[in-house]
């Protein structure tokens, strides 16, 4: 949930609570595949429960803002794929079907589509759990009842026919909870505060600055990663950077000299964001170097610095993708049909078109 | 609900209890747009409560069944108002204000939008309540963050830009509930065999058969009543008539002698129904009138007594009404905008197609 | 729930659903145990599964009052067995270890505990089930956690130690709704005066007066039952009785010539009852009598006639019970203890004291 | 909520989280008592408001751990008191009225109640607040309920006497949560460490030891202060410390050489703590020296060191108090009468005698 707790402030729940709650769910839906006559073996149930727990490991902390500064070069799937052999070797290769799942590499497609699809146990317990979380309850699903009605056909994980209006119900949750959640505008700007000042952290190690924090923290500020440099010290390194790396670096970086790094780290702790305006359109680029030069008179900035607290981006949202790996009903008669072609409307067509909006933020006192 | 707890056994609640709860949504709805300025007298406060709370009066039991079999020549809403006109004389005048609200006749119109239109109390009771009762979650809707975000421009009732994923959600709930409730093939059948059967006892009554039932059923089973028929005598019998009169006619009518009443009342005393099948197309005549021939053969039955127990006709449904009375939001800048032109997607525009489905019963022994 | 819809406007909820209710928490209970060692045959499964689906069926319609004015000398758990042998017949015996189990003759004691002790599957699905339904929160209890916490040791159902608190809570819980639903002043009244109702429609019928009624209940109404008149043919009468033959019978009644019949009718249907005083001690004879005195002047009624409008008597409750089948727990090291001793506390022993209460009921004009 | 997230993961909300919901309460309890005739001003609300809001803020990042090592000589109330008077002077004595009203030095003595007391909105928000977010739904309050029964009487906080019921579920859940949640057994221990940690850290400082830990952690362990030294200054300290700071420190002692802080570190990063054992007696000292030796030999410490990881102390609850500051009913006649006393049974009585329990730390290993 990144920094949502500064909008929805019971957002404080871990990704740990998460991992759990999505093995729960695998093993519900292990148990409803079985007594549907759908074979799994024991290797396979152990695989998909190791799977799904593991299967957000390589993400770090503050995520987003962190795969868009410190760790640019590599994804959090892969970190997670790298956590996952280093775990099959402490652990005897007993990891081995997991990760073949994992990687799509298990001939029987369904299991990888349980742990990553646009119905997988990590969909339903992150969307569930947000919702309950944050108190949205328009976003709240009904996991337990979407468990129950998966079936697999032709080696395709669907859902019975009867359960139509219970996806397209999931489907508009997801939607709402991206633009009330995840997108919420509060929440955007203060991850983006958050990226710039840990690229600032970088460029000013980079210039041999030394900066206040963990050891962990350090050594990835100072030193460029690439996928190839990700060996087991890198990942052991990794391993060890938490929130608290974060928020303490930044409790002693609101003192430093270095006016960005300083502002960031303030802005951040007391909450007191840059302002954030939304639109359809781009914004014209005269009126993003307008608010840019006004920065630097104000402050006494450069351009590289200003470009800290001006900046403009989109963001974008699509709550189906009819293009791959949709969701799939089966009817009584046993055919296989898209959800999106099975509606009575053209509802689930409709969602399926990706909105993307525009956002510029700069400093509330211009 | 009708006979829905053959479905949903939980679904046993009442009118009465929906009288209360939309009475009760209606204060909160009168302290928010207080509280945001709009100017609600105490008289106007009254006329909503006295007018929300008897809204629904002019119900029969088993209201649609009974409205397209007993009393077929005036709605539900206008007996309604002939409850409220004799209840004002009753009250000394004093429901005058409510009586013009109810009838849309107020000069300010978004007191009668309160009442019904779209976004009224009435629905954001029913759906609340009907998904609470059936377990239906997906129905759920947030009766209490909708009503928090209502305000009021131009005389007509508008919801907060913000509320837009709100506005969606209980749209979709809508629609939902219409098709996994409402219009559920079971509670379906149910409805039109009781629709059936009172019909059938009525044909009985004017051929001089003597019926066991209530007073008040016996009244309304021999006489015909026409909208300029129903004087105070009539109400007053019409509002003797409840689940009772019905319940228990049925029950004794099990074992009269007249095939097609003893055979519809055992069916719906012992949940033991016609088979129904459901399709986007009409169903072809030859193939109702197949059935019916079997059915006259099997039973040996007349045409006329066939048609009680082999029939076709169309359900349908639009979640959104686009051409009237449509919900609209404000913006920010105070704008009014019709919450389909604001989606950012066809999203509700693809709500508002209306769809249809037809269906055909039949005996299950065929 | 009897008449208690009077007061909690929600609690329409059905026997039928309670029956369900009980038998979804025996299978989950037959889960529990089983995936701790117990060994539970599917034939006993089974019989457990129909003992608790029919473990009320010879409950009448409003069943406290019934038993005490139309079927005085025999219980419902009585009649209960009664139907499950009738039924017993026509499914080929395969309800005889079930019968075993209810009648508590079978060798597994714990299997009957299942079904009726301090904490058998009837209570934790009625206590849940009436605190929705009458949303009385308090009442509330987490039957899937007691039932998580299940265990068998010598025989006897038990308690892991853990849950001790969920246990207190239960009892507590169960003590609050007794007080605050079940024995209600209101719903108290309401099934005192229907019993009275019933008893005066049952000596009328005897001096030869006829009631508008249904045949079911007409015959209940004329006929003397004792126990051992329960052969099937009164079975099959007793089975047509519902709520639809009592209130439908009160509409008509309503209009008889009989002051008290007509008079406790419409007290019933138009929710305009008695008053009542409740203390913690007796009520002195003469205020009894002054009362009656009152009644018989000011109605002109036999001092018979007026015991129907004025009565008095008690009511009890005793949360727990500590001289039989106490609710037992299981400690670590397996040692077997009364709930009532493990406890820190007084409590549960403050709680197994009976508590009884007087009340004097009269009409309101008094 | 201290470390009790080791033992419930989804326990992470916060106390500005609780802060925000006791104000919540507050409004809804001035409405109410406002809305029964219990004249409360402008003024007086907003005080209430900002005491609440404020009753909190002098706890320290987890708070018991801390009150017991860090800041020894002074309580989190009296540093609340602190923190108020540096607010009043910053924002032109507007908070005047609320620091008498918290100090209980205001004439109306309710006003105080509802903000210290055995009924006050700080326990009905945290009570519930634990329990949703443990999921430990015996302890769920009806807070809503419980503030709408309550009345003021001779300027004391009382509850309607129909309120009883709820009161006393408030008081068993009170003690649940108590055994349940605050005092279980895994939450105690890593409470007892992480005070034991932070002793040592403190230890270690004044030797003139350099701990890696934040410029205000630094500042407290380095510096003795008393209550009479909380000046400003110091305060302004105090309110940097959180979370992150305890936390980020650990992360980094983990690798220290010395033995203790080392190891109380990595025991509570990686959850892996003592052994505890729990028993109505206290355990006999010689129980407790001989693990103590083993300890001292195993890992060959001093004794000093030793008693770090091998310690035995008592916890006690009393649910309810009756010597002071009572919950009180309030008859429709008006009387006041203590719950203890109104309630049937003995039970709130047994419920006001304290508990106590007695427990023994020590290594795993042994």
């Amino acid at each position: 949930m990144g920094m949502s707790y500064l909008v929805y402030p019971g957002a404080h729940h871990t990704r740990f609570h998460h991992a759990l709650g999505a093995m729960f769910l695998m093993q519900k839906a292990v148990q409803v595949l079985r007594s549907k006559g759908v074979a799994i073996s024991d290797k396979e149930k152990e695989a998909l429960l190791v799977a799904i727990l593991l299967h957000d490991i390589g993400h770090g902390p503050f995520s987003h803002a962190m795969e868009h500064s410190i760790v640019e070069n590599i994804s959090h799937e892969e970190i997670s794929l790298l956590f996952m052999k280093e775990l099959n070797t402490i652990f005897n290769n007993s990891f081995t079907l997991a990760i073949t799942i994992f990687k799509n590499q298990y001939h029987r497609k369904f299991l990888h589509q349980l742990i990553s699809s646009q119905l997988d146990m990590d969909r339903l317990d992150y969307l569930r759990r947000d919702s309950f979380y944050t108190g949205v309850s328009e976003g709240s699903i009904n996991s337990e009842r979407l468990i129950a009605m998966l079936h697999v056909k032709e080696d395709r994980l669907v859902v019975e026919e009867k359960g139509i209006y219970s996806v397209e119900k999931f489907i508009i949750a997801r939607r709402l909870m991206y633009w009330q959640v995840y997108l919420h505008k509060t929440g955007l700007v203060a991850e983006q505060l958050l990226m710039r000042l840990l690229k600032r952290a970088k460029v000013l190690s980079h210039q041999g600055e030394t900066l206040d924090s963990s050891q962990a923290l350090s050594y990835f500020l100072k030193t460029v990663i690439t996928q190839e440099d990700f060996n087991t010290s890198v990942l052991e390194k990794f391993s060890k950077l938490d929130d608290y790396d974060i928020i303490g670096a930044m409790k002693s970086w609101q003192y430093h000299t270095d006016f960005v790094l300083k502002t960031l780290s303030s802005m951040l702790l007391n909450r007191d964001l840059l302002k954030i305006e939304i639109q359809h359109k781009e914004f014209p680029a005269h009126k993003i170097s307008d608010k840019k030069q006004q920065v630097m008179q104000k402050y006494n900035l450069t351009e590289d610095q200003a470009s800290y607290f001006v900046f403009s981006d989109s963001i974008s949202n699509q709550a189906y993708r009819m293009d791959k790996d949709t969701i799939n009903l089966v009817t009584k008669k046993g055919e296989v049909i898209d959800v999106a072609r099975a509606s009575d409307q053209l509802n689930i067509e409709a969602l399926s078109k990706k909105v993307t909006k525009y956002y510029l933020c700069y400093p509330k006192a211009l």
